[in-house]
């Protein structure tokens, strides 16, 4: 037996971590939703169009799940793939004008097959404003990897000039999950396809709600069409189910079929979800005013934040961050935000830079005037708690 | 403007890849199951139960999605946390017996959370024949990566004591998926102790299928109360639903609750799928007698492959492999098997290694006898085509 200060307790060194975020107010709670809650206005979710709970949305998984159980029971490649998930993928190509689509259990595992299996032996280059899906895919990779500034054109322009690897790849989130500013796709388009690399388009946050129909903003760039442009969407946000899909050339689908780690070794999407993710397609299609009324919506709430003297940017999508600076202040806006019948997203580091914690609101094409009215009072509470602090 | 030769085909590489695979037979193609695939004996899913279609099940999740929706709506720190998912981790905790538990969107993303947040600053050990997800997850801890040979407590000892970091994790598969082999818990557990190690255990393909009421391999060992043991499982295997969990002590959940990356920064679990496996924890409660049924059944299946001179192992849980060598072999049996009634997994690398090619055999509790005689034949159709080759 070794002696007993070769034995220590594995895990004390977790004690004395949480110990250090509880004193840098990074501690974090797990609060569950109870029916109860649905009294407060719900400014903190990803459903931006209001579809999580649409009947139709609801019908459809129910009548999938009857219909196909409740699992998928295996991977895409052996049992997984159902014949809805086929119809998920044509709707979805249909939708976004896209070649090939996939469907993944989550977006997060889209995001590491389309950036592991494409940068592999490639230099990625990625924001780094990035989510951290993305920042995890870049590290899976295997590849050198430059983090540019973010939205900085030129930066990435310079990384592919100077590059040495024969290939490249460039990775942007279209819309900023926190920040909720736009990428500047058009110009990253432009450097990629002169230097013949691949540009990789993450549409979590703009597919409902960016483009005329919500196509997305690669969509709407007019970059739909371009081989060299791979998508990766969630379909856990706009369309207000679960999992995630890489949109983009039959060789960018087939690459990640037979490669994807990602794809290969995880379980198919559960029949309910692809049904749910197929009806939200179908009411964006006979309901093409939704995204636009989602971007309305989170226009005016930045300008509502502006008026009274919040941090607040100029949203490009359905995302509103109001900017507090320490973790305490964000916790205590959040407080006095659901005192005042508004639930809103408190995000800390890791999720923001640090001095950076924020309120994250989030827009819903179905808010109402009424809705608009309490949401002023309790941001009117927000700027005189950040006044008295 | 750059000259030509600048500019490649940003695709073209992805072609050569494709092109390689083809002539190495390691192409894949996605096959949708319809609802006329049913006639086929399912021996290639990891519905080990039986479960995916079972009533209480549907119904469970068809009750989810008309009270909560089809979507969590958002990371399980913000609004995608329900009663739902707090009901389910507190009954995980109780049926695996463990202190904590924490519901993931997949098993993937568990694995990843678990090796990645508490391997960070440690060495991680991890066996050989590690999932997938495990491989990822080690590369993703950023931290030093020792592979040990498959299944060698020995060598995971020598690595832990050469050691020069102060914190260690070794990580196993309990089952492994394609071998279908157990691991040496107790054995990995006396070294992990022996040197104030973390012991992470995958319980993937256990989790429902060993010990006497299924509360999986780690249970079965003795080693559920030890609160340097984690185990991760998959709600989408024997549970008939989507998703996974990590099993561990307080500290353990919320160091993952404030670090896990594919925790924090993926959406929630969707509500209905949440609910199906509640309903499937239910069913190994009131029917303990379904993870005996399922290894029997997986026993009968290696007996009748040794029988017809097939090479395969002895399996500890569900997964019954049948060593074809070639991946061209492999899909040629998997073919035979579905000619003669039966679905068959057909795993070529990367799945497995080079040169082990084989069908993969999922024992399901719910097998008939005659379903068995069936399955016979198209063995026996399998080892015929095996000496004509």
């Amino acid at each position: 037996m070794p002696p007993m200060e070769e034995t220590p307790d594995p895990l004390a060194r977790f004690r004395t971590a949480a110990a250090t975020r509880e004193a840098a107010g990074l501690r974090r709670v797990l609060r569950a939703r109870t029916p109860d809650d649905d009294g407060l206005i719900d400014l903190a979710s990803n459903d931006y169009l209001g579809l999580a709970r649409d009947e139709r949305l609801v019908e459809a998984a129910v009548a999938a799940t009857r219909d196909w159980g409740t699992g998928s029971t295996g991977s895409r490649l052996v049992t997984g793939s159902t014949a809805l998930h086929e119809r998920l993928e044509t709707r979805l190509r249909a939708f976004c004008g896209a070649e090939g689509a996939l469907v993944f259990s989550s977006g997060y595992l889209a995001n590491l097959a389309a950036v592991a299996a494409l940068g592999r032996g490639a230099l990625v280059i990625s924001d780094a404003g990035n989510h951290a899906s993305i920042v995890d895919a870049c590290r899976l990779s295997r590849s050198r990897v430059v983090v540019t500034p973010h939205g900085d054109v030129a930066a990435v322009e310079k990384a592919l000039a100077g590059r040495e690897e024969e290939h490249a790849i460039v990775v942007t989130d279209a819309v900023f999950s926190v920040d909720g500013d736009l990428a500047p796709l058009a110009g990253l388009h432009a450097a990629t396809a002169r230097r013949g690399a691949l540009l990789v388009v993450d549409e979590a946050h703009s597919i409902g709600v960016i483009g005329a129909r919500g196509q997305g903003a690669a969509h709407a760039a007019g970059l739909a069409a371009e081989p060299d442009v791979v998508r990766t969407i969630t379909l856990s946000k706009s369309l207000g189910s679960q999992g995630g899909a890489v949109l983009g050339a039959p060789e960018v689908i087939q690459t990640l079929v037979d490669t994807g780690r990602s794809f290969i070794f995880d379980t198919g999407l559960a029949p309910g979800s692809v049904a749910a993710a197929l009806a939200a397609v179908d009411i964006l299609h006979h309901q093409p005013e939704l995204p636009g009324r989602v971007r309305t919506r989170a226009r005016e709430l930045a300008a509502m934040a502006r008026d009274l003297g919040l941090e607040t940017g100029d949203p490009a999508g359905a995302v509103v961050p109001i900017v507090l600076g320490p973790p305490e202040a964000a916790l205590r806006a959040a407080l006095v935000c659901a005192e005042h019948g508004v639930r809103a997203g408190c995000f800390r580091p890791p999720s923001v830079p640090v001095g950076r914690s924020c309120l994250r609101l989030t827009a819903r094409a179905n808010l109402s005037s009424d809705d608009l009215a309490v949401i002023r009072g309790a941001l009117t509470a927000v700027a005189e708690m950040k006044v008295t602090m």
